[in-house]
C-alpha cells in the first residue's frame, strides 16, 4: 500500500509557513506501515492541484490532499478533488447543520461562506468526525475490485494541525490499513553519536551496510544534525510492529558492538539527558559556566525531564568582570585554559555542585585578543580534578555555539563514565 | 523562470526531519521573483529521485536538488543526476584537494568515502562556494541557446541548512537572474508585535485589510510565532525590487501608525534586540536571573549582534538553594513576587549591572508549592524601583518557558521605554 501525501497552499511555497503536516502524516504512515515514497506541495492554483492529485494517483493506491477545505476563495480543493473524479459537487445539507452547530457551539453565526465547506463531490463522503468547521472527505477512485472497494482512494483533510492530526489518526489510517488487507509495520530507532565524523561512522560500518544492502531490511542511514551529534538510523519493515522491533533490536546489538561508547543516546535522548543520566547514577551535581554559549548549554540541561534532581544551576558570565569577580578567573585572557579552569572550579563551589563545567571560546564574527574565530576551551572540575580541553571549530557563530555545546556535553559524558559507581 | 524544489531523503518522508530547507529556498526564491510552483520530497532511492528530477525539468526551467550529497552510501543524488543528463560521474582531483584541505583545516584526515564527494556529472560544474566537505552542482540540461546558456539546468546542494543557505543565496539565486533576463520582484516584510492576541491585530488592521483586498499588492498576512512574537507580514510585487520595497514601506508607514508600540522588531529583530537597541540608547547595562527558563533568556541576549556592550551575563538559579545562597532570595516559596525582585535585584549587584530581570515560575509538568502549572513572576530591578508582574500562562512546559521569554523581554522594553534619555 503506497500513499503520497500532496499539501496545498501558496503560502508553504513562499516559505512563510513550513509544512509540518507532511512530515507528520508521513511518521504515522510508517508506522501503519504503509510506503510513503513522495510529498508533494502545490499552490492554491486549480490546474496544478489537479495535476499533482492525478499524478499521485497514477504512482499510489492512495493520496492524502492536506489543505485548501477553508470557507474563502482560495480554497479550491474540494473542486480540485471533483475534477479528477470527473464529477460535480453537491451540497450537503446534513454537513451545513453540523457545521452551523459548530459555530453555534462557539456563541457565533455561521456566515455564508462557510456554505461551501459542505459540498462534497458526487460519490464521495465526509468523515465522521468532524473537529473543526471543515469536514474531511472519502473520496473513491477507480472501479471496485472484489471486496466492493474501490481500486484507489483519495482523502482530503484540513490544514489545521490539530485538525488533520485527529482526521489522519481516526479516519485516514484505518481506512488505509484497512484496504491494505495484510498489515506491515515499518519501526525506525534512531542512534545517537558523537566523536566520529559522518564518513568515519560510515567505514567503521561499512561491514553492517554491505550487509545491509543485500537484504534491504533494517536499513542503515546517516544524518548530521548539528548539537543534536550524528545520528544513526536504522529502519525495518515487518508484518507486524513487533517482528519490525525484534529485527531492529538485533540489528541495534550489532551496531553498537561496533560503535561503543560513540552512542550516547536513542531516538530523542540528547547529550544532555547522557550526562544527566550518569550524574544521577553518581549521585553528583551539576553546575556550569557559559561565556560563548551564553545560557545554551544550562537551557539545554533544563530540557531534560527531571533536571532538578542533579542540575543545580548555572552561571552565564558574559562579559569579562563577571569572570574575574564572581568566578574568581585570574586576571589575564579569557579565552584561555586557566580560565576554563578556574570558571569550571569556581561555579562548582559558588554554586555548591559536585562537578563544574565551562566553556569560553570566540564564536565571531571577529577574533578576540589574537585568538582565532573557532578558539574554544572547555573545562570540567570533578573531584580532584580540574582540567581544560582546547578546541578548533569550523563554522559561524551559531554553529561554533552548538558545537562547543556538545562537545561540553560529551567531555562530562567521557570523565563521568569514567568513574566507577564506587568513586 | 520557473523553478522547483527536490528535497532529497527518506528522513524527510519518515517525518524523522520536518524539511525546512524548501521553505527557506522557496521564500528566496519568491524573493528573487523566481516562480516556484511546487516543491517535492523522495526518498534516498535512485529510480525515484531520477524520476522526481525529470518530471520537474518537465514543467519548470530550474530544478534544485538539496540532500544526498554525503559520502556514504545512502547519498545518491550524483549519480541520479548523471542519469537524467545522460553522463557519467567522474573524479575531479582539484575538488579531492579541496576536500582534504577542509577536513586538515579541522585537524582531521580525510578517509576514502570522501572521495566519491569529488565526483561530478560530465558537463557539470562544481560551485566555486563551498562551505562544508559536499561540493555544489551546476548541471545544465538541453541544447544552449543564443546566448550559450543551456535550456534547463539542474543545482545540487548539500542538505545541511547552513551549507545550503550559503549556496543558495551566493550560487543558485545569482545563476537564476541571470537566466530570468526580465527581472520581477517580491518583497516581503515582517513587523513583530506583542501585546495584542492574532484576531485583536485583525480587528485593528480592519480597515488595512479591506482596502488592500481591492489592490491584493501589498498583501498583508498573520502569524502567530511563539517566542519570535505575532507578526504582521507584507509583501509587494513589483518590476524592480525599488519599487516593491516603495510599496512595502508605504504600508509598514500606514500599519505602524495604527499599532504603534506593539511593534517591537522588523523581520529578524528578536524582542531582546529590541530591548538591546534601548539599553544601548541609554549607556545601561543588564542582568538576567532565571529559574524556569533555565539560560533561554540569556543565551537569547547573547544571540543579539554586539550584546557584549550591554549584557554583563546571568545566573541560573535552577535549585532553589542556588536562589537563597547566591542571589539572597528570602526564604519561602521560590515562585512568588518576593523571589522575583529579590532574583532581578540580586543579579544586578552581584554582576554589577544597571539592570536586572528575573524569571521563576512552574512550567510542569507538575504544579510546585501548590502554585499550579503557569504561574509565572516577572522582576525587574532599574533605578530605584524592584517591581515584580504575575502572570497565568496556558500551553506546556515549552510554550510556557517561551512566553515567559518574550513577556519577560517585552516587560523591559516598556519600562526602557518609558525611561527618557534624560534619566
Amino acid at each position: 500500500m503506497r500513499c503520497e501525501v500532496v499539501a496545498v497552499g501558496t503560502e508553504l511555497l513562499l516559505g512563510q509557513i513550513v509544512d509540518t503536516n507532511s512530515s507528520w502524516i508521513g511518521e504515522r504512515l510508517a508506522r501503519a506501515g504503509i510506503d510513503c515514497n513522495y510529498q508533494t506541495k502545490v499552490g492554491d492554483n486549480h490546474a496544478r492541484i489537479v495535476e499533482c492529485i492525478r499524478l499521485a494517483l497514477q504512482r499510489n493506491d492512495a493520496v492524502i490532499v492536506c489543505g485548501g477545505l477553508g470557507p474563502t476563495q482560495d480554497d479550491i480543493t474540494r473542486d480540485a478533488i471533483a475534477e479528477v473524479m470527473g464529477v460535480e459537487l453537491v451540497r450537503h445539507d446534513h454537513l451545513i447543520e453540523r457545521i452551523r452547530a459548530i459555530f453555534g457551539s462557539r456563541g457565533r453565526d455561521m456566515v455564508d461562506s462557510n456554505l461551501r465547506q459542505a459540498d462534497v463531490p458526487v460519490g464521495a463522503r465526509a468523515m465522521d468526525h468532524q473537529p473543526g468547521t471543515a469536514p474531511g472527505l472519502v473520496c473513491p477512485v477507480g472501479e471496485p475490485g472484489a471486496d466492493g472497494r474501490s481500486s484507489k482512494v483519495i482523502y482530503a483533510v484540513p490544514g489545521v494541525p490539530y485538525e488533520m492530526e485527529e482526521l489522519v489518526d481516526l479516519e485516514v489510517i484505518p481506512d488505509l490499513q484497512l484496504r491494505a488487507g495484510e498489515p506491515a509495520a515499518i519501526v525506525s530507532r534512531t542512534l545517537r553519536t558523537w566523536g566520529l565524523s559522518e564518513s568515519g561512522l560510515a567505514e567503521l560500518l561499512a561491514s553492517r551496510f554491505d550487509l545491509l544492502a543485500e537484504h534491504a531490511n533494517p536499513t542503515l542511514a546517516f544524518l548530521a544534525s548539528g548539537m543534536e551529534g550524528i545520528k544513526v538510523r536504522l529502519t525495518a519493515k515487518a508484518p507486524t510492529e513487533r517482528e519490525a522491533l525484534a529485527l531492529i533490536e538485533a540489528e541495534e546489538a550489532e551496531v553498537r558492538a561496533v560503535l561503543g561508547t560513540y552512542v550516547f543516546g536513542v531516538d530523542d535522548d540528547t547529550m544532555e539527558a547522557a550526562v544527566g543520566a550518569l550524574l544521577e547514577d553518581r549521585g553528583l551535581t551539576l553546575a556550569v559556566a557559559e561565556s560563548m554559549t551564553g545560557g545554551l548549554v544550562a537551557s539545554r540541561m533544563v530540557d531534560v525531564p527531571g533536571s532538578s534532581r542533579w542540575f543545580k544551576g548555572g552561571i552565564v558570565s558574559y562579559q569579562s568582570d563577571v569572570k574575574f569577580d564572581l568566578l574568581e578567573v585570574p586576571a589575564g585572557p579569557v579565552v584561555s585554559e586557566a580560565a576554563a579552569k578556574a570558571m569550571a572550579d569556581g561555579v562548582r563551589r559558588l554554586l555548591g555542585a559536585d562537578v563544574g563545567l565551562a566553556i569560553t571560546g570566540v564564536a565571531g564574527p571577529a577574533e578576540q585578543d589574537g585568538q582565532p574565530v573557532g578558539t574554544v576551551w572547555l573545562g570540567i572540575a570533578i573531584g580532584e580534578t580540574v582540567e581544560a580541553v582546547h578546541l578548533r571549530m569550523p563554522g559561524d557563530r551559531k554553529r561554533i555555539r552548538q558545537f562547543g555545546t556538545i562537545q561540553l556535553g560529551d567531555l562530562a559524558r567521557k570523565r563521568l563514565l569514567e568513574l566507577t559507581n564506587e568513586d
